[in-house]
């Protein structure tokens, strides 16, 4: 707990990019610490998330949830810590998840927070393998990839806080897990959680590498990525494949649609011919399974059966160029900002 | 029935099409009839099925079945008489529903044979309404469909066999239905089935029509025929709509794919951000539910409940012009060669 603070330094959206974000669509401001209302508690965060789905936030284009605006402050999960409570409930000291931004203080409402217990696992995990990354795996793989013993799972970005989970849930499962991932470290990385292969996406050579790592083809393919690991993928796909859509984070700086052939046709035709199941979600489709989730999950990384890697970086302003660098694979593992100790 | 005849006529495959198929990749034959042996039975047909799914057939790029060899008969459904039998179960004069293909005679065995009763129905139904089309129809809307009370339905190809039972299944599921048909006789046969609509799919404002017909958005879309409807379809599809993709009609002829841009892009993100179902399917996927289907389909057949056009073309020789008719939209309902009287 800290003295009552004056100053609340926020990062906002200063202007949307048209393909890859740089510095100069986010800007840096500091604005007086907001007060909570009745009913409400004032946080202060510990840690913010960053994650590919905040791309999405940042264009205008038609998605699952609105944009932030222009001059408003970037979206992202937290864990904070309650400085002030006029909430029933919650006390000073409480640490609690929420989704209040790339911000240093934020007033919330106890609906829109979650408890994070003081337990064995650290408070940022909130924010990944116990969080919203963790639950987009366990759910995507639970409800729709449904991996069956014997069978192969493919996920890409694969040392990430998703794929790394997705492939470990996989082994539990009785399948084969087949990351991949950028660049020797992450692989051997991936290779160590108990993958059964890791292939690094920059390999010229990926789509012969997929072919040799599933000779059984492949059942279920994580997709959080697009792009080339997709084209690699498709023609691999075994009849009654499961493809959960959760990401697409090669695609989201395509400014206009790339030049032809159209495959759109050999697309729906793979999909016919193979029986495909694609289905797009986001995981507070799922809400109603997180209690499952944290039971389940939570137990598996007391035990050890899971684990997980976070990637840290320190302060506030540093949560911009971080972004950008995860947007194309710099960060290792789940990529959190410390903002306060 | 008939005296044991001497020759049996027969349509075989004389060569692959590149793209659209010609009368020339067809070639009819007469050869000797076959022998039944023991615990099979020799087969006269009276009526064959001419389906898109055919086409399929005739190329050798990979597909959930394998092709039909160059010089062998073209491949299809049947209903027959039972000419001479072997088997226990089968006496002269039974008819039979099976896929003994494009020819006069055949014979096989009754594990690939189904009774088709004397009733209500003609026997032509049991290649229509109340087989192989009507079943794609049943079981992709119960599957995947799942339509429910005032959401959307859109079908095209809807006075075909398995468009005109969707609809009529998303109106008896309190769904609004939405038809896509050639020309304006089928579109008002269309409407009369009691669809709340039907377009022309030749209207150059389709998009537009579409946008009009459907003002709450698209929530199933069953997909058999691809092309440009999909392209006017895909952008209206509402968030968590469900695709049952069972054909792809106006892709078949395509050879190589068409020019760009690369769509494949835009339609991963929209399976993604509107959290899109689309699966393949074909109707052998849902064998167990043969006696469901024929037991609920034959009931509002019989009640009125269910409405179905043929289009009956006369004799075997007549099949080639008659399917390469039906790959550009040529019959008027389920296309049937009554191959015997």
């Amino acid at each position: 707990m800290s003295a009552m603070p004056a100053t609340n330094r926020r990062i906002v959206l200063a202007s949307r990019p048209p393909a890859t974000p740089d510095p100069g669509n986010f800007r840096l401001e500091e604005a007086p610490v907001p007060t909570a209302a009745p009913g409400e508690v004032l946080l202060r965060t510990l840690w913010l998330s960053l994650d590919p789905y905040m791309r999405g936030r940042m264009s205008d284009a038609p998605s699952y949830s609105p944009p932030v605006g222009i001059g408003e402050v970037m979206t992202g999960g937290t864990v904070s810590e309650v400085v002030q409570s006029h909430a029933e409930g919650f006390s000073p000291g409480d640490l609690v998840m929420g989704s209040t931004g790339w911000q240093e203080y934020a007033t919330a409402k106890p609906s829109a927070l979650r408890h994070v217990p003081r337990g064995p696992a650290p408070p940022s995990t909130a924010l990944g393998v116990l969080g919203m990354p963790g639950m987009t795996a366990y759910c995507g793989m639970l409800n729709i990839g449904q991996p069956k013993p014997g069978e192969t799972v493919v996920v890409a970005a694969a040392s990430g806080p998703v794929g790394s989970l997705v492939g470990q849930i996989a082994k539990l499962h009785g399948a084969r897990a087949v990351g991949i991932a950028g660049g020797p470290d992450k692989c051997a990385f991936v290779r160590d959680l108990g993958f059964d292969a890791c292939l690094d996406h920059r390999a010229p050579d990926l789509a012969d590498q997929l072919a040799d790592a599933c000779p059984k083809g492949i059942d279920v393919y994580f997709e959080n990525v697009g792009g080339k690991v997709w084209d690699a993928v498709l023609p691999r796909l075994n009849p009654f494949a499961r493809v959960p859509v959760c990401g697409l984070i090669a695609n989201y700086n395509l400014g206009a649609a790339p030049p032809g052939p159209d495959r759109t046709a050999a697309l729906m035709r793979a999909v016919l011919t193979k029986r495909l199941l694609l289905r797009g979600f986001i995981v507070w489709d799922f809400a109603a399974q997180q209690d499952d989730f944290l039971q389940t999950v939570g137990t598996w990384v007391a035990e050890g059966k899971v684990r997980y890697r976070e990637d840290v970086v320190e302060g506030l302003e540093a949560a911009p160029a971080a972004f950008i660098g995860m947007l194309s694979g710099a960060n290792f593992g789940k990529l959190v900002v410390r903002v306060a100790a």
